[in-house]
Order: structure tokens, then sequence, then C-alpha cells
């Protein structure tokens, strides 16, 4: 076999996702002044831009910073040390912004989950009506659980608040599924959306987002939990004339631009549909091979990543693996209890049918390369899926 | 469905290929000064390393055009007016290099063919012998007939024309299988090699070749074939100081330069079994289609692209568009008398085994959407091959 | 002295130039299907947008070759074996082009001249007089001399040969003046104009034009000269669907596009009026250092290069070796008789008020640095020019 | 005047700098999977070769984020709510630093200063003295003070420091300075070294650093100001395997790569002398222009940048403007009470003598234009330094 790899690598993790090549051409010219006249003009169209893609007529903000900072963000604008939250334990990365959340200094309470479902509302509204003192400040959720394929029903989280007359915020992390799948964070009633910019905004890692409810920023008066880098007030301060308190990531804002342009371009619902389209003829193939989905409630598959559980007595990093050397391709690992055991598939940001497809015909090249048994055959159902949708 | 494209392209026809991101990187860097030192230390490395990839020690002449020129440059620098050329119709590339000679004012005879197989050798060997006066001063040929996607025998054609005890020169395009299929300028006997930048060697349409013998420069001593922008022995001259005659094609040298290290990187033998692998895993899937391939004869198939015989009534033009429609994927039309009636599938240049399965899904996910009857799990067929080939 | 070129290259040769980063960015991006919907859209768009940059309203015909090549089409375009064609000697390009006519079988008469001036009208008008035969097929200048610095009057020239009386073709190089120094191919009565893509059009080297006269068209009916790459009436057939005969340079017409467009954002008229203000500053700079320019009629100083002629007893090229490794500079050397007697600074394309003072600025270094004789103060005399002008 | 920007802008603010086109090429490289065996070969490659451009054997922290996260970051992991820090007020990002400090709760005292001159060692060294109880917990200094041009005297304070015998950390910023102007953050003892990617590392925003002694690590284990997203450890454990404990900034870690090979050829002490030599020319220019420079002490000049002062009743903003306009070139504002009084020039990052000389030819045609009264000849002047120099 050729030792160098040939080819477009085909970069299928749940993000960071494949870049359109006009966006990295932008985040390549050359960095201008971010205090001069071009820049002003920049950051005024991404600043207004981006907002609907988050569904928001309130200010969002950007941060020179990866995805973990806007976590840290919401919580130290709107919290004051010892705050007790409220969260729900979806899979890795809910675990993870709990531990964030105890290092700052909260109380992080989090509401057990087997990893195979979305946030159960109806425990959630039982364990706020319970707190008849108010003392949660907080409800923090992952919309869409990147370590488990699940995506939770946000609108029905804001109800389940709202019947415990609970007054705690309500803050959802957007990581993989912002841009990827339908999301309103004014009309779901959203206080704190928390996103970044490498998964369906296309750009690389780097820059990270906080769309903030009024609520929220009354609660960032109160707030006592010390922050500078991310303050949001500075922030809006600031970019209401088209500057940053300190030096944004400029370059990463060039691609920002041609990302949403590229989004508007194609209309967020049919943005939504393609990423449907592909989640489910990449769930044909899987049932096809004889697999089962670590998302084991149908209502709630993610349209924007498919983790895949390989029988018992098989390695998944091993398959993927054989994968990255045949075929060029990046899987998503199992994270915590599900390494080794799930492997994820990414099908979100930039992609077209002939890469959902190319990806799945890997997956399954992987699968006869490394002996693991399935039924041939995957590829064909996921055509059928693609075609019948016309 | 999305009205704009999304995802990579897929460039599937048989040229121009997928750039590797290096390449095209090293295309886009300023301009250098074609008289400077770093442009000399650029051509010496460029001029050197071309050589082995034609399998020859003579020189390379590469001209700031494109292919089409070096079919003409093979012409001038080595024949006279009405001087007398044998060629054999492989297919649409054969008979356009043919009408290309009669314009330069030479007098070229085509050997017919079906278009379905590669050169016929023996009947070459019997046109020659019956030239007994040596009229006829070259003989003239398509390695790899891009229309049709067959692959001719040149060390048998160069035994023939040897057994004929003909002085002909053996000139020979590999436009479509440089770099892709294995060829042998030096060891086959072949006295000009016509070549362009835009196939196996993975660069943009702009560069051209000519591998010269020194049989072929003996016989530009006496050509008369007026030429002045074609002429080898300036380029040769000049490049004896690593310059060149006139102002040469800077960036794509740029590029070419990377492109050399790509192929040495993976191996040449790497690269020739990489197109060979792709070519039967596309057979395959054919196949199981249920479709003809253009090339008749199983010894002769092209490793660089497959083109596909659709079913009488069924148009390869409302596939192809099918397919850019819905999977942003390119493929090659009928050339010719082929015109609606074959596709092609390239497979050559920068590429990977997902691609190539990407690539199949694609026309497939066409064969569905446009309803032509075929056999479904081409992919599945493909992906044997692929996978047993470890 | 660091081993390594550090900034920006500043290339000032007088071509090829420095290629804004947006055309660069253009020509990488991936190459497409050259008969593709898209590739259609490209070619007529560059198409119809480069004909006012020659000011013409016939086709311009755009090869996938450098500029030479151009001079070869348009020679073998309109006129047969033995014809005669009148040139000028202006300097070495004028020269170059002779020779390539001989080489082509024409009769090539060129009036002599003392590369320090331009077309002498008048020396043309008594030839063209003196040919009552009217054996002289074509007239053949080069309008602005790029190894002397001398821009030449296309109109007089003209009505030279109107005056005369005489239907010799007129063919005009403008390889460094198009897009540079005002130029009008159909308000000239210009038959034949020979561009390349490396100068005031802002590419790299690569690609080539001829703007054609109906007059021209129907010489080429006529002409015998052997053509096929280089013939016209196939390509304009051709683009009149917006495609190419043969295989084009895509990428780089990709770059066109763009470079067309950064043109039309300037206006044609404040692109040459920024030529001609560096073009003042940078003569007022060589005055002041004491030194001439090699053109010596003050009325056809070339806005697009400044050639410089040092002092008895110092080396040219030592200077501009100096200046490449002190300054990251490129300067063009004297070519002929001229070499390293002269140094010619470029000051076409790309280029902001900084450049060129930069570029000053970088010679007036190397002065000093080679210890040869001149007045301090260059810049200074060149920004007086420049503030002068707002 | 042209209504567009030709030529390629001259971003000459003081950072972010000129990113060299091979910097922002690895940057636009597909992102790839960071948690892959690819990513792990580059961040071993970054972790290791950035650790000699701070002068440190010890682990440099590579926060995916902007300069001022930096800032924080240095305090939060060393201190705990209300300690006590002592800074110095060199000018506006000392100031801003302070600021920062007391909004994550702790005692910021700074030593005042006339934002003229470097930090004072002995001023320092007396406050420390005077705290016998040892409740400063760390000294806080800006190397080189982007607001005014200087540059202070680290083995100064160092000196001073351990004279007083406290046991305070030491904290340096050094994001003007870093790979610009010699620094040591071991040989000199420095505890917390806080850089930036956009400045001497030749990139654009998006990176910056912390390099830790092992006594601030100690320090770090007591800390007790809440921290997650700028938490040390978790960084420090993660790297050892070249991973990051959260989403790292990929693309810009391709560029890391880039810049310090870049760095290597060139090699440290000539990027040093480099940088001093373009301070020198540019302050011969400013002297000439008959112009001060903010910086008033001549043995802290600062090798980055220079502020000048212009005369009264003259506005720097309006000559910048000019300047930005005419010469397509950024200067740096004043800031704060230098507001309008002073313009900045960057002698940063990646530039050749012909960038220098191009900068300082721009400002004095923006001079002239603005008519601000000058004695011409400031390029002259520089020309001097710079070619004396040899």
């Amino acid at each position: 076999m050729p030792s160098i790899a040939t080819g477009r690598h085909f970069l299928q993790i749940p993000g960071p996702t494949n870049c359109p090549l006009p966006v990295l051409e932008a985040i390549a010219r050359p960095t201008i002044d971010h205090r001069g006249p071009e820049f002003k003009r920049l950051a005024g169209t991404v600043l207004e831009g981006i907002r609907p893609i988050f569904g928001t007529c309130e200010p969002v903000i950007i941060f020179p910073a990866s995805g973990t900072g806007a976590w840290e963000a919401a919580l130290v604008n709107t919290l004051s040390p010892g705050d007790h939250v409220l969260m729900f334990e979806t899979g890795w990365f809910a675990s993870l912004w709990r531990k964030l959340a105890e290092r700052l200094g909260l109380k992080a309470e989090i509401l057990p989950g087997d990893w195979r479902g979305g946030v159960d509302a109806a425990a959630i509204e039982a364990r706020l009506r319970a707190d008849r003192g108010h003392a949660i400040k907080a409800v923090c959720v992952v919309h869409n659980e990147t370590s488990t394929g699940v995506a939770s029903d946000i609108p029905a989280l804001r109800k389940a608040i709202d019947a415990a007359g609970h007054p705690a915020l309500m803050m959802v992390d957007t990581i993989s599924s912002l841009a990827s799948i339908e999301y309103d964070h004014d009309g779901w009633g959203v206080d704190v959306t928390v996103a970044g910019s490498q998964k369906g905004l296309m750009l690389p890692p780097g820059l990270s987002f906080n769309a903030v409810s009024p609520k929220a920023r009354a609660a960032s008066v109160t707030a006592r939990l010390p922050r500078a880098f991310w303050d949001w007030e500075d922030m809006i301060a600031a970019n209401a004339s088209n500057v940053f308190p300190y030096t944004p990531a400029t370059n990463m804002l060039q691609g920002l631009k041609v990302a949403i342009e590229l989004l508007q371009a194609e209309g967020m619902d049919n943005v939504f549909a393609r990423h449907e389209r592909a989640a489910r003829a990449t769930r044909a193939a899987v049932a096809h091979w004889g697999f089962e989905t670590q998302c084991a409630d149908p209502a709630r598959h993610s349209a924007s990543l498919t983790a895949v559980r390989l029988p018992e007595g098989h390695s998944a990093d091993a398959l993927r693996e054989t994968i990255l050397e045949r075929a060029n391709m990046s899987l998503g690992n199992g994270l915590g209890p599900l390494a080794d055991r799930v492997f994820r598939i990414g099908h979100l940001g930039d992609f077209s049918d002939a890469s959902v497809t190319g990806t799945i015909a890997g997956v399954e090249l992987g699968l006869k390369q490394a002996g693991i048994p399935h039924r041939g055959g995957g590829v064909e159902a996921a055509l059928g899926i693609l075609a019948g949708n016309a």
C-alpha cells in the first residue's frame, strides 16, 4: 500500500469539520488592522449576520477562543460563587461541562442519564418543582450530545421549566448542532446559547459564541464570578462601534463572513434538510450492516453525527485506524465509557451526497478490511434514502 | 434541493484532475523573477525530476502551453512539409491528432479502428512493410485513448516497427496515462512522448511536455516545418543553464515541483498500483450494474478512466447532468460518435479509496435518480475489489 | 546578515509583476470541468470582459500559452511563407520578434533604431511609400519596448501607414503596456494586438492574447503558414459557445476573471494615471541620483518601466545582486548590448505609492551598498512628485 | 485618486503584523483531526519548537485564544482572590493589565510612570523592601510597552526583586517583544511570560502563550482563583501526549509550525538584529523630520515599534488616515492620553529593508500631503543607517 495519503482527506469526525475552500481562502488573506475602517466593515457584517443563525435578534458575543471558552463564559457572566446549576447527563460533553462548572466554584448537580437518549424534560421539571427556594440558578443542557449522537428537545425543556414556574436561566450548548439542526434561540426562550466555529459554521476551531437573552444580561449585572476576558458587557459595548475590547481573531472573522454568506446562499432550511438526509442515509447503512446506533430513541437521532456501536469483541479504534490508513478518512472515537466500543461518523458542515456515500463506503471498506462481521450493501441502503428524496 | 453546491466537488472527468492542495498552494505563491537565482534552482529541480517520470535520461521539454501544443511540437520539430505519418484510429483523440497533422501540412494516414480496442500492432507492421521506400516518417499513436478508456501496448508497437525494419520515428501521446499507467520512454524505444500537466501530474492545464530521443533530436536538424515557440533546441540550450528561451509559466513550474515530490514520495509503482485498483473496482461496479465498458478488449482496459456504455434509449448526458446537480460530481462526456451514448469516469491523479467509492456511489445515485435500469449494489462490488487487495 | 529572505519580495522586474493576492487565490481554486456549466459562465465573462481592456469590440483570442506564442500566432494566422514584414528596431524585444518571424519563414526587414527612442513613423512611412508593389504584408512594432523603457506613438504609426496609402496589416506588441498605458485597438486602427498575462494584467505568465481586426481575420482566410494550436478561427468558433477548441488553462482563466474585476473596479483611466505617476516619480529619483534613463526622448518615456544607465565602470548586474540580497527586491537586467550597463525598474501591475517609494528606496540602498557614486535623496525627489499629484 | 487600494497593504501597526505567505498558506490547509496521528506530530513539533523562542526548557502553554487571555491565565493560575500584585505604569497596556487584574478580584497596585520610559526597577525594589510581610504575590510588567515604544530592562527588574529578597513571582508581558527583541525566560528568571501569536511570531491573532517556571507551577497548586479554560496543569498533562484538553486552534497551530521554522531558519540573533536595524533606521528618519519619539530614554527604545509625537496642533489620526488612503498603509494610533498626539510605526515580524524604507517613505509622503511641517529627507537618513550596517 502507498505509504502516503492520496486524495482529499475525508474529515468525518463530528467536528471540526471540512471547511469549504472559500472559507479557508478568506482566513488566509492578510491580517488587517483591527482598528481600521476595513475591519469595522467586516465586524459589522459578521456581528449582524451571525444573529439569524442563532435565531436571535439579541447580541451574539464572539470570543477569539475555542468552544470550551464559551461554556465558561456562559457561567461566569451569569452566576456567583457557589451558585447551584442543574445539568443533565446526556453523555461525555454534558459531563465535561459539569466538571468545568465545578472548577469555577459552582455547585453543579447533574441528573443521571444512560448516554443513549436526550434530556429528560420531565425529570428536570420534577427537580425544579422540588427546588422551592429557587436555589437553582441555571439549567444547562447540551442540545446535540456529540458523544452519542442524540439531539434533545429544547422546546420541551422550556416548557418543563415554565411548567415548574422556575426562574432559572436556561443555557444550551449547540456546539455540534448550530447551523446543522434547527435552532431558535429567541423562539425557544433560551437564555444563553453556547457555540463554536468548527462544526456547522464550517470554520476551523478558534471562535466561540454566546447568544444572550435580556434575562441573561440582567443576571450578569449581579453575577459575581470574576471575569475579564469573557465579559459580555465589554464586548457588547465595543461591538456597538464594530470593534472589540481586545485583539479579535481577525482572520477567523474573515472566514466567518464567508461562512455566513455560504449559509445564507444555501438557506438555513436547506442546510437543515441536507443534514437530515445525510443522517437518515447513514442510519440506513448502519442498520443494514446490522449495527446499533448509540442513540436508542428513534425520535432523538442527531442529524449531524451518528455514533455506531460495534458488536462485542471488536475494537472501534482498530477499525478507525484501518479506515484512516486505507481510505484516508478520520472518524470520531468513543469517549469515556464508550471508548473503543463506539465510533462516530460526522455528517455535518460542508458536504454533498457524494461525500456522504463516500464516507459510508469508506466505513464499509474498513469493516471488510478489519474482518468485522456485517451485512454488505450498506452504501446501497444509503443510496436508497438519498435517491428517494428527490 | 439546495440551489448551491456543497462539499468538495468531485472532478471525475478523465482530466483535468483533482489537484492536491499542496500543488495549488505552490501555484498560488507569488510569481518570481524568471531570470533570478531562486528560479534557476526551481527550474533545475523540475527539469531533472521530470525525467524519471517519463522513464528517460534524455531531455524533457516543458512548454508553457496546454497539451495540444505538445502534439504540434512533436510534429514540427521532426518533420517537413508533406511528410507522411502513420496513425491508428483508437478514438477521438487519435483522430484529432491526425487532423492537427494535416493542418500542419503533413500527409496523415490513419489505420481504421472501431474505438473499442487498442492500436493494432500487426496492422501497423503490415503497413510499414508495404512502405518499402520509407515514405512514412513517423508512427504516431495514443497510449491511452481518453475517449474510450483503452490503453495500447506500446512495447508491441515498438516490436512491430522493428520487425518491419522501418526507420520511422515512434511518437506516443501519453496525455492521460503519464504518471498513472506504467510508461518507459527509453526502455520502450519511444522517440517522442507527448504529455500534459493536467492528468496524472495532478496540475491544472497549462504545461505540456515532449520527451525526446537522440533519434528524434537528430531528425529535428533537418526537419523543415517552420517552428519558433515550439523549437526543442532553443529549449534544450537554455535549459542547460536552468532558464528558458522565453517567459516560462513560472507558477505552474512551482506547482510541478510539488507534484513531482508527491509522486516521488508515493513511489511510481505505488502510483500505478493505485490507479489499477481503482480501475478494477470501477469496472466491477460497471459490470454489476449490467453495463458494458466501451473498451471491448479485456487485456487493454485503461487504468486511468473507464468509458461506460449506457443501454440504448438512455441519455448519458442527461445522467451526467443529474449527477452534477445531485452529487456535485463531474463526469466525462462521450465524444464524437459516442456522444450521449457513453459517459466516462476518471480515476486518475490524486485520489483515495474513499474518492473512488464516493465516485461510484455518486454514479449509482445518479442512475437511480435518472431511472436508468441497473442492478443495485455496484459500490458493494467495488468494495470487494478494494478490500481484497489489502 | 540573515541568510534567508524576510518580508514580501519586491518583484520589480518589468514583468512578470506582483500578482494581487485575490488573483493568486482564484488561480489556486480547484480546477473545474472545462466543458461544464460553471466553466462556460467563467469563459463567457472573461471573453467579454477582456475586450474593453484592449479597446476593442472584436474578438480577443486567449491562448493557454505564454506571450511569445502570441507573437507567433499573430504571424501564422495572417501571413504566408516568404511574406515580407516590416519592423522597427526599438530594442531587444523588437529584434526577437524579427528573429521569430524569420524562423517561421517570413522575410523580416527591420528598420534600424538606436534603442533609445520609439518607432520612427516617418521612416516607416518612407519605406512603405517605396514599396510600390505592396510586397510588405505587415508592419509589426512593439508599443512599449521592455528592454529600453520607451513607449512608441501608435496613432502616429497608423497615420504614417495611411499616409503612405499602404494596405499592410498593422500589428502591435503590447506585452508590457496593456492595462498599464493607454491603448485603443479599435480606435487606433490596429489589426493584431499581441499581449500576455504577466504584466499589466497582474497574472502569472501562462496566457497570451491576440486582439484581431476584421481585416486581420480576412487575411487569415488566405494565409498559408501552417497553424493548428494557434488558429484563430477554431478559437472564435468555439468561444461563441464559451468553450475552447482544446483544453484551456482553466485556473489561469479563474485568475483572469478576478484581474479584470480589479481593473474594472479601479477604472482604466485611474490605472493609467497610477502608472504614469509612478513613472514620473521614478524618473525624478533617477535624475536626482544623477543617472540617465535609457530612453532619450522625453516625449516617449514608458509609464510601466524605467531603464537606468549606470555610469561607466559600474556593473548593473552587481548592483542588482546587492539589491536582491539586501532588500529582497528583483530588478530587471540589461538585455543584449545593454547587458550589465542598464538595470530596469518595473512599475507596472499591482502597486501603491508605498511600493513605488519602497522600490526606489531599495535601489538607493543598493547604490550606497555597492558604492556607486550618486546624489543621495532620490526618494525625497520621488516623494515630491507623488505628493504633488494629490 | 483611485477609489480602490492597489498593491500590497503595508500593515505597519505594531501588531498584528504582516504574516509571511507560507504561514498563511499553512493556516489555510484543511483542518485535521485533533486527536489523530498527524495532529500529534504537529503538536509535538510546536510544543517543542516554541520553547527556545521563549528561552525556556520549561513548558509553554498554548491557548486557543488571543493575547488578553494569556494575561488572565497568568493571574488565575498563580493567585488567589484578594492577592496583591505590583505593576508599573509604563503605558496603556500596563494599565489595561492592571484593570484586568482588578476585575479578577486581585488588589492591583501600579507604580506611576510618565509613559516615556521603562519600568523603574529601583522603585519596584523600594516598594518590595517596604512590603515586609510579603503581601505582594507577583510583580507584573510589560517588557515592551506597545503604546509608547519603550522596552524595559527585565534583568534589572530581576536583580531588583532579588536585592529586595522578595518572593513575589515575576510576570512579564512580551506580547510585542517576543521573537523581535532578545528575551530569555529561564536565564532572566521570569516566572510567567505572557505572549501572543500576532506580533513577532508572525501569525494572525488567535493563539496566546504562558511560559511557566517551576516556581509559578508550584504557586498554581495553592492558587484559588477559579479557572478551567485557562488551567495550566490540564494543558501540561494533555500536552505530554501531544494532545490538548479541549479543541485546540488546529489551523493556527499549522501556521505556528511554519512560523517557528522561519525563525529557526533565520536564527534568533539575526531576527533581533534585523528588528534593531529597522528601529534605528526609523528613529533616524523621525529625528531628521524633527519629531520626538514618545520614548524619552535613549537606552530603552523599542526595537519593534516607534511611537512618534507630532508637533502641537497636528492630528496624528488625520495623518494616519491620509497615509492609509494615499499609501495603502496602516499605522498605529495613540492610545489613552496619547490619542491623536502620537502615531506608532510597527517594524516587527516579517519585513525587509525594502519594507522598512517603504514604510518610512509612506509616512513622509503622508506628512507632505497633510502639510505637517517637517524636514524632508527622512528616508535618506534611514538609508544611511541601513546601508552603514552592511
